[in-house]
């Protein structure tokens, strides 16, 4: 008797879709090859707290292989996908390639620096555990260097950090940012004072939060000035280079500047060969299919799925981990011979963090911020982390950090001379 | 009315010996000031245990300047100091320089490839967090790539692991591998059985731990061979290339070398002038001060320090702890015109851990071994490490691990492509 094998369903990209995705198929009898570069999987919406020394790199992430290793329909590879090549039905790694009879691209977003990527050198943005700990670096060495320098001027510039774009991670670093300084660096240093140091948050449009009610926005916004961050609105950086940056029209010399202001689609979108909205996203089918291509779906960031109320979705979490799901029962119902159906997406609202016991919030019609907002956010994030244990350490973190006012993960790994991609 | 400025201590070195020197110094009417290249103090006898994915850098990792952060005549300036100047009186930073009128000079010992230095690079040694990360990122990668090779004699060469060298370090290094290979990645992993994975200790000598009694030494090479370490005893290592090792006079097919085997000083040893031993430690006068500087103080793992017993001081963290207290007294005594007084060391044993529940120990004319061992080892460990958020974090991370056999530090930051120095 000869075994006959399984269809095989490969998954590109170990985010929030890539893993719903896998996870929805375990009882699947289909067999299934996650591929990601990283060995880990990256609970994102914390990662501005590994760029501000809240949190360490091992409390946001977790080995792909643990998570999955109960699932014996799958395997896990780590390794970087070059590209698709839809006609011969296989995804082409730096040394291989990997045939499918389903695929699943869930490979996301990168910071886009708008055509003009000689600033992603001088303003890292934050995607990945490398770029946090950059970021991390960058900030922990300014304060450094500006303990240690006479100069008035330059002890300004390495005091003042700019952070371009105020959507939840431009809002959520410059309110850690504004803690940092404010409080848990306080009595560190001996000849400058930290909080002395500037936050500016620069945001082209006309407030803060664009995605969230105006009433948020301009609550979230209040609670910035509060912790010391200086909100510039409608203003345009124009010009980034190592000393200064021009927000608007004014130029501020600035030794930090973190980029949080737009995305565009991982390069592996255009291999596919379908069309793609302007940031580069794949507009899918209603039921997250490549049009032309029903054994391809595209799902969680790098999909341009329009809403069903005529708006495009989100690039947050809930979104990917629906669209991974539903593509993965899409994947199964075909297997069984059954049409695939549409994707709807469940709002369950939005959430964002600004500072200790400060939030804002929307869920269904009902709004609310500050503290019981803050509640809700750590319950959330909490919930949806990964495994007992980092639920437990991440939770007591937090607890140790709100009433300590310090911060465990303030280490320089590497040294302060270096600039970019150097360090750990 | 001139205010007189206190005399100043400056100390180089902010491990176990200066910064036990700096707190020794907290209550004295002296302006200190404390130099480190790096922000943090590493508790570095858990090292090994980053190395091997156990425990996250920041839990073996404190910011100076929050351990000495309510010491008001502390000054904290993370520099490399690139030489002593010791006519000038005062230490030269890569810009700028720093007057003393007392030194304590603590830069410890980096690993010695006996005048291969060309084998660094192939076979990282395990002194600084960078180190460990290095063999961390090198350990996990080998798991990943041989589960993609399909070559069997590639494969076993990425499932072989060398350490060089059976002090504790690499005894430690040995049995937490073999724990990593044959109980945390058993089930992870589809292609290949993590337990036929290979780790080979060398030693040159004829036991292993050579520092303790020798029938520890036997007890400890028994528990190495029941964790899957093949123990390899008077075996020089004669060449180390991408492909091989020569361990004795067999070649093996090893991807991944871990050089635990000598140390040497830091360079800084040679520029103050006094004599050094065949390792570059400075000889020091029974006070610690450097013959003809009464001055200057050498500590820790730099200083070569012959016992009462005629033998030299071991480099264990009570030795630099006790000299560096010790080197501070001796300041304040100076400073009062008091004569200084020699050091005699406290000997309170000595303790290394092979495995889970398995350890050797020596506390005066006691020995014990086994779970025993490894419970003393574990009380003696958490109770030194700083801070209490560190204390309870690391209780949880080896409680955690004990009871489940998982590992939370095994994350690859950078990718597997990369060779040394690259990642994070």
């Amino acid at each position: 008797m000869q075994k006959v094998e399984s269809p095989r369903v490969v998954i590109v990209g170990g985010g929030f879709a890539g893993l719903a995705a896998a996870r929805a198929l375990r009882k699947a009898p289909l067999a299934v090859i996650l591929i990601d570069r990283q060995n880990y999987h990256l609970f994102q919406p914390l990662l501005y707290q590994v760029a501000t020394a809240s949190l360490s790199s091992n409390e946001i992430a977790y080995p792909i292989r643990s998570i999955v290793r109960r699932q014996d329909n799958i395997n896990v590879v780590m390794a970087e996908v070059m590209s698709i090549d839809v006609d011969g039905h296989k995804v082409v790694l730096r040394d291989g390639d990997v045939g499918y009879d389903y695929l699943i691209v869930a490979t996301g977003v990168r910071h886009s620096y708008f055509g003009h990527s000689e600033w992603e050198r001088l303003a890292p943005g934050l995607k990945d555990l490398a770029d946090a700990l950059e970021i991390r670096r960058r900030v922990l060495c300014a304060f450094e260097q500006a303990e240690f320098e006479s100069d008035p001027s330059k002890r300004q510039s390495l005091l003042t950090f700019v952070i371009v774009g105020a959507g939840p991670t431009g809002v959520e670093l410059a309110g850690a940012m504004g803690e940092l300084a404010c409080n848990v660096l306080r009595r560190d240093f001996r000849r400058i004072d930290p909080r002395t140091a500037r936050i500016i948050l620069a945001e082209a449009g006309p407030r803060v939060l664009p995605g969230f009610p105006e009433d948020l926005s301009s609550r979230a916004e209040d609670t910035l000035r509060k912790l010391c961050v200086e909100v510039r609105l409608n203003c345009t950086v124009t010009s980034i280079d190592p000393e200064n940056v021009v927000i608007g029209s004014e130029a501020v010399r600035s030794a930090t500047v973190i980029w949080a202001a737009g995305v565009e689609a991982s390069p592996l979108a255009r291999s596919i060969g379908a069309d793609v909205d302007q940031k580069g996203r794949v507009l899918v089918e209603p039921d997250l299919s490549v049009p032309g291509h029903p054994e391809i779906f595209v799902v969680g960031d790098l999909s341009a799925f329009v809403h069903q109320t005529g708006e495009p979705l989100p690039g947050l979490a809930p979104v990917a981990v629906q669209q991974g799901r539903h593509a993965a029962l899409n994947i199964i119902r075909s297997y069984k011979g059954l049409q695939s159906r549409p994707f709807h997406y469940v709002d369950r609202g939005v959430l964002a963090t600004i500072g200790r016991g400060a939030a804002v919030a929307q869920v269904g019609r009902l709004k609310f911020w500050g503290l019981p907002a803050w509640i809700v956010w750590v319950l959330v994030h909490i919930f949806q982390l990964i495994g007992f244990r980092n639920r437990f350490v991440v939770m007591f973190e937090w607890a140790w950090s709100y009433v300590t006012y310090k911060r465990s993960a303030r280490l320089i790994v590497g040294t302060c001379q270096e600039q970019g991609g150097q360090d750990r």
